[in-house]
């Protein structure tokens, strides 16, 4: 059965990486001894060898061992051998052009439903839908698609930000652009704030985190969800 | 020879469309009766009916008609006829797929480059970079490339904002996912406040406008440029 956890980001202000989500780490890993890291997304650029350090870091404070997934020479293997797996942020259009080159995307769809667990985080959040479609982040890569692993029957906007009434700034807010998304798409979109997380447990998708989120659909005004709702019949 | 506006913005705050850049388009149009407008972009889903129509309020204020290019049977002969073009903003990702559809990439950098006059605001101005690489906006439909005009020796990036000192928030800045891109492209980005446009004339590219721009180039500090400067060279 399905066992995720899709966080808005992997860390708060003033908090250390993956401080918030540790003991929901704890539970989701329980079975784990090693975490497969996926690096590809690389924050800020940096190499794969220094961001799955810093996750080495992050999960060492659970007791669990790290290897990222650029130490193998066979990364789909990997992943059918992974006891848990973990995909960081950074640019969305990067992670999902590395993953259709190394020939994983499919393999990571397949192990996720089966139920290896799995925790992503902003990009690593993005690819749970059904499209990176509504990522905030630059086309700095051009994947060979956009369609990602369809782990939830929705969209996810990581990050997601209300508008600032102070700004006179003329570029689209953050909902502007999720509307847009909508005059040519009808996939939901669920506009996830930092702080929130969807837990998947087999079929059932729930809201968790100590705040709303905002839910986008085809055609319909926008509305907040208490955390708690159920998100498994979305579409 | 090339002649053209490449503006951050069509709208300023608390301004009417285009207002502040009427006396400029007086000139830049001065031997046009008649503008082909492109609304692929299509801010907010608006219709092409519905963006052409608030191009020609605009337009008419400096005695000039405006056509858009969907009601031409064939939009190459359109692009070669024109006397002057204008895009529109809205969704980059939207105006590059629609361009490739309809097959009038090439022609656009053709005539442009030959001197038809050409007004460029927001995803309008984005196309006239070498790439749509550091757009803002969502990936809502998928371009056959990211590739564009290539009128201006770098990429453009609109609306660009200041990081805010007072957010917690933990999304990427602007300047962040410009240096991202920096990991893996070398085009020279200019991050274009709102208010200031890119005059090309002949070969001469010069920055306009009241404000400063932030030019981001590969493995280099950032660094902000007065108006008035020379921006042909850049590489």
């Amino acid at each position: 059965m399905k066992n995720a956890i899709i966080a808005s980001t992997s860390t708060l202000a003033n908090e250390d990486y993956l401080q918030y989500l540790l003991p929901e780490l704890e539970l989701l890993f329980s079975q784990c001894n090693t975490i497969l890291f996926i690096p590809y997304a690389r924050p800020g650029g940096m190499s794969h060898e220094e961001y799955t350090d810093k996750v080495k870091s992050a999960f060492a404070k659970i007791n669990k061992k790290v290897v990222g997934i650029h130490e193998f020479d066979n990364p789909e293997n990997a992943i059918h051998q992974a006891e848990g797996i973990f995909t960081g942020g950074g640019n969305t259009f990067v992670l999902v052009s590395q993953l259709y080159k190394n020939k994983i995307m499919g393999a990571l769809a397949e192990v996720l439903k089966k139920g290896t667990p799995y925790l992503g985080c902003s990009a690593g959040s993005n690819i749970c839908g059904l499209s990176m479609q509504t990522t905030n982040d630059m086309p700095i890569a051009y994947p060979p698609s956009f369609q990602t692993l369809g782990l939830i029957p929705f969209n996810i906007n990581p990050h997601y930000l209300d508008p600032d009434p102070r700004s006179t700034h003329m570029g689209e807010t953050r909902e502007t652009r999720i509307k847009e998304f909508h005059a040519y798409n009808s996939a939901p979109v669920l506009g996830l704030r930092e702080g929130s997380w969807i837990e998947v447990k087999a079929d059932k998708v729930t809201l968790k985190g100590p705040i709303t989120a905002r839910l986008f659909l085809k055609n319909q005004l926008a509305e907040e969800l208490p955390t708690g709702s159920d998100l498994s019949a979305l579409k």
